[in-house]
């Protein structure tokens, strides 16, 4: 099932699309709990969205493309791994030889968060604005200390996440949240795929299209930390909540795309399409007011 | 004016925490606004509660003591400075000259938010915990590219946070993530205290005692970025909202407590005291239960 949020004047509603001859529809839930979050978590709330499916007649729903979506999950917390997929390497050489021990996790704060038809803003300071496609898992049952064997009875779904940076802004510290954080830098969705349908999340095919060309293709099957391991890892350290989403890393850009690279601007648009979830498309556009320049000296002479 | 969250039964409550002969009493306010951050943003809502303290006969209020506190906001987001105080130099030596040009900025995630009567339970896998006292900024207005001169109007009030780490995992990867984000690993608190009563922010002795010894003691004029360059600073890449923490990174431990420093330990009490401020006591225990271990290897085996 994709589950989604859709916004209302009257608020967000979760709902479940439905496949039609014609198209996507719209199935609301709102009857049935406020939030996609409370789903997942929920296998008697599943089952009841399943059957509201079966029994529904798709052609007296609207179509999806006629509401906005907002992302589908609210997360109480967003962590991302940094570097987790490995490079080619030439015939003869160990894939697995520059692997790191443990994942590199970084946090995007709630303010990144925005849904699949939101616009991202590139802010006034930011010069060199770039995207990372990414599998996002999100949390449907608390996870506080799980084994790996068990750790993926613990996701409740999958969706995209574009992990925009301003990598001007990520090499000035040691740490990136400066560039990570940046209002609306977290595109989500456009909705939750439930893991029956994602049987193996180290099977699932990555890819980014920037104006018409495909910058990056890569499996997760060459990842160096699997979902199960991240759900395991993370979750000795911290618990993980239903809602939360955990971004498991991008594969690196193909090399032609890296050297044709330049920064995201007003007018771009990227997608990320991800095999058994769907695709993403988030345009780029121009701040609407001007920096307030400043700097550490201005304020202690 | 001191604002406090207290636990009742039936939920978090704000409240204002009013001086007596007899000790500190607790003023309700709840017929006011259920949160803290709500009086921050709202000059009318403060104005109010001072009309209130100054009318109101302690003797028949509740003293402080008698209630369990909460964080005293909840926070959209924590932000945290890294290294953000100079060191002492020797004479004739400049003790600017190490300064980095911009602050070092990390997150918290939501997990770690903690009051000041709850105990630190120190996670089975954290074998080099570790404490930072800190000056903690809430917001009060949402600060969106804020000038310098402008950035201390957006000051809700101040606070303390208690910066716990954990060395171990804080050193395992580039990013401090899972050093810094273990649940409870960011006690708040006891009270947000408004900035009238804090003329110059740059002015306030940090120190911390652990087991009876003064183990940091500096002021927050020796910090490289004030306050108010802290607020402009972050506004620029991401927008501020009311309640949400900015804390202001720690002075390191004196000579003598780093040769003596071990990592924090069941039974262990810190305490962060902060001039104009107050002081937070933490107390840190023993985990519930065992680590599930792991390695990367178990899984891709």
């Amino acid at each position: 099932m994709r589950l989604v949020t859709y916004r209302e004047a009257s608020g967000d509603r979760p709902a479940v699309v439905v496949s039609s001859p014609g198209g996507d529809r719209l199935l609301d839930l709102s009857a049935v709990t406020p939030r996609v979050e409370q789903i997942l978590a929920d296998e008697s709330l599943l089952a009841e969205v399943r059957a509201a499916v079966e029994t529904t007649d798709a052609a007296t729903l609207p179509a999806l493309e006629s509401v906005a979506l907002a992302a589908p999950v609210t997360p109480g917390k967003i962590l991302c791994l940094g570097y987790n997929y490995r490079g080619h390497v030439p015939d003869g050489v160990d894939p697995t030889a520059n692997d790191p021990e443990w994942p590199d996790v970084f946090v995007k704060t709630s303010n990144t968060l925005a849904g699949p038809d939101d616009a991202v803003a590139i802010p006034p300071g930011a010069t060199d604005v770039d995207y990372e496609g990414e599998v996002a898992i999100v949390i449907g049952r608390r996870a506080q200390r799980v084994s790996i064997d068990d750790a993926l009875s613990h996701v409740g779904g999958y969706t995209i996440l574009n992990d925009v940076s301003d990598r001007a802004w990520q090499r000035r510290q040691s740490q990136w949240a400066l560039g990570k954080c940046s209002d609306g830098f977290a595109p989500l969705g456009p909705w939750v795929v439930t893991p029956d349908e994602v049987p193996d999340p180290q099977d699932l095919l990555v890819e980014v299209v920037r104006d018409g060309v495909v910058t990056v293709s890569q499996s997760t099957s060459t990842t160096i930390f699997s979902v199960a391991f991240v759900i395991h890892h993370l979750s000795q350290v911290l618990t993980l909540e239903p809602g939360d989403v955990v971004s498991t890393g991008t594969p690196q850009k193909l090399p032609e795309a890296q050297e044709a690279h330049r920064p995201l601007a007003d007018g771009d648009a990227v997608t990320v399409r991800i095999s058994r979830i769907g695709e993403l498309t988030t345009r780029f556009v121009s701040p609407l007011t001007p920096s307030t320049t400043g700097t550490p000296q201005e304020v202690h002479a």
